[in-house]
């Protein structure tokens, strides 16, 4: 695998959103060695001025550094723009010579980008080479991979029922401002701002706002079986999901029920997630039957790890051989940013080092 | 069966509550006929006046009227007052010659007390002989059996994965102004009342605050399994659910994952519950998939209806049978209150009219 240079340059484009500006303060928190960094944002938002690590940046469009030829020289570019943005502009910052990470659902079904949550399929990324454009996977897909894949390792899930509770983020920080609004309005008794969804959010729930197919399912859904599939590169794997957003912020929820290729039992599932837990892979168990304590997206809000509760065999499943979980992860940051840099940081040399467990986000 | 008689004595136990004030609305649209009603509440509500046809009627509490020897001459007493008034009380309103039809769970188990949803097992009320005690099951029981039974019927459900979205009045008018005060609270950046839940909810979601047992499910999901296998007087059918409190006020949500015992196609599925809304089973179809409108709490919110959406196969199961929907209920309305009068209506006379349809209600 080529790497990135010790002190890469990096851009992020998309960074006056959501996505792109918890990407820079994952940046910050982990001290990802770089040499510069470069900022995109629309046309719109070009000039605006985000600080980073005491300095103020400015906000470039990408046209603008075409047209200046000024797309050279940028080693890694993470992108969360949108999908036409990344369409248009990542196969040529990788023409360009940058290492690509795109958030978009652009490149994700692409056999020649490979589709990575580093604690599911680092290996996908051993025969990449730079430059490339690497895929990163639909939030609800990350969230219910990593608490999953530890027992699909072990016990191997053939198939996932997913239902999930999703957040106003992953629409957006518009989306996420609109549900605030709603509840400023509310304690008003004001009119409510629907722009973003067309609809009531605070005190509602709705089917995911992504067009539905003449299956009947919609893209968040599909998504979830198809980046499975690919991600566990596994076509066998059966995946069924209902996508709801829920007025939440930030952090998706998704109560999950697995069906086993062989019997288990709760000891083995408690084991097995409590190893994955204790080696790194990304989650931890919040599961407190007396104190009815389980995750909760206000508490995975802000946080790196998915939670995982809720633990216990389905036994509506014959045999033994099922399970259901309740997961929360903050969509935002392992959803999206964090996730992104993950994969990032696999690129670097052996030398530059990350801090990967800050201890101001510990408690 | 035996019958009320025209214009019964009715009595609510419980009337200060949520559900109690919803019956009592719902018996003035319904213009079900009485000769009096009697309002029971505890000793700290009791001489609360309540408006019902114009009148007031001043709460009493059931002590008071056991001591006074007035609780004779209550031909219907509709009790929804919690499980230990209704361990208490209901037999001795029905040893002094009354129907109860009782909202708590506390005979929901009882082989004495039928259990029914008049729209999916009446026959169950066929040996009644009154004075009786009628369960009325829990509400997230109700609003999924209403849409899941007519397939249940035609297809015979073998299996039912849920995972619910339940609003703040399952448990009571007092979490639903907890929620209400935290978006007050929010808006006014003061600190959140969270006497009811012991936690944020606004913006959050948390797993249903019933206790949960050595198997790891709650009693919310529990009754979800036990209350369906006594409705379908079917004990092989299996029933996985994952119970979820989420910031919405008085209606529940449930995606719901059905399996059958024979191939299906969504046009059967489709045909089968248009035929249950126009024969008048209790449940409306909404269910657009180019607007993106789907059932959603707020249009379930002072409904009778149960709304029924996301219709579509569920691939994920093998050979065409599965199914995947997607309902929304009013928890206090068709979850509780109303199931309840629907059930004492069919103790009326023959002759004894109620107007199931108001004008009012329409839209």
């Amino acid at each position: 695998m080529l790497r990135l240079p010790h002190e890469p340059a990096v851009a992020i484009v998309g960074a006056t959103g959501a996505v792109g500006r918890e990407m820079l303060a994952i940046l910050e928190e982990r001290a990802f060695p770089l040499a510069r960094l470069r900022l995109f944002a629309s046309q719109r938002s070009a000039g605006t001025r985000i600080a980073f690590r005491g300095h103020d940046i400015a906000c470039e469009s990408l046209e603008d550094a075409a047209r200046d030829g000024t797309l050279r020289g940028i080693d890694l570019a993470l992108f969360s723009a949108g999908k036409s943005v990344s369409k248009e502009w990542a196969p040529r910052l990788r023409d360009a010579g940058a290492l690509v990470v795109d958030n978009s659902s652009a490149f994700r079904a692409d056999p020649a980008c490979p589709l990575v949550v580093p604690e599911v399929n680092p290996e996908a990324l051993a025969a990449v080479d730079l430059p490339a454009i690497i895929a990163n996977p639909n939030c609800s897909t990350i969230i219910a991979l990593v608490a999953a894949t530890p027992l699909h390792r072990a016990l191997r899930v053939v198939r996932m029922v997913a239902a999930t509770y999703q957040a106003a983020s992953g629409a957006g920080a518009a989306a996420m401002a609109e549900l605030e609004s709603q509840a400023h309005a509310f304690a008003q008794g004001a009119p409510f701002d629907t722009r973003i969804f067309g609809r009531q959010y605070l005190f509602n729930v709705f089917s995911h706002n992504s067009a539905v197919g003449d299956d009947g399912f919609n893209e968040e859904e599909r998504k979830l079986l198809t980046e499975t599939r690919r991600i566990w590169a596994d076509d066998s794997v059966r995946v069924a999901a209902t996508c709801v957003r829920v007025p939440t912020l930030r952090a998706h929820a998704e109560a999950l029920f697995l069906e086993f290729g062989r019997a288990t039992s709760e000891h083995e599932i408690r084991a097995i997630l409590a190893e994955a837990e204790r080696e790194g892979h990304g989650l931890r168990i919040v599961d407190d039957r007396a104190a009815n304590r389980f995750p909760e997206p206000l508490d995975a809000a802000g946080k790196d790890d998915v939670l995982v509760g809720r633990i216990r065999m389905d036994p509506s499943v014959e045999d033994g051989r099922g399970a259901a979980l309740f997961v929360c992860g903050d969509q935002i940051r392992k959803g999206a940013a964090l996730n992104a840099i993950q994969i990032a940081e696999r690129f670097l040399p052996r030398g530059a080092s990350v801090d990967a467990n800050p201890a101001s986000r510990c408690g």
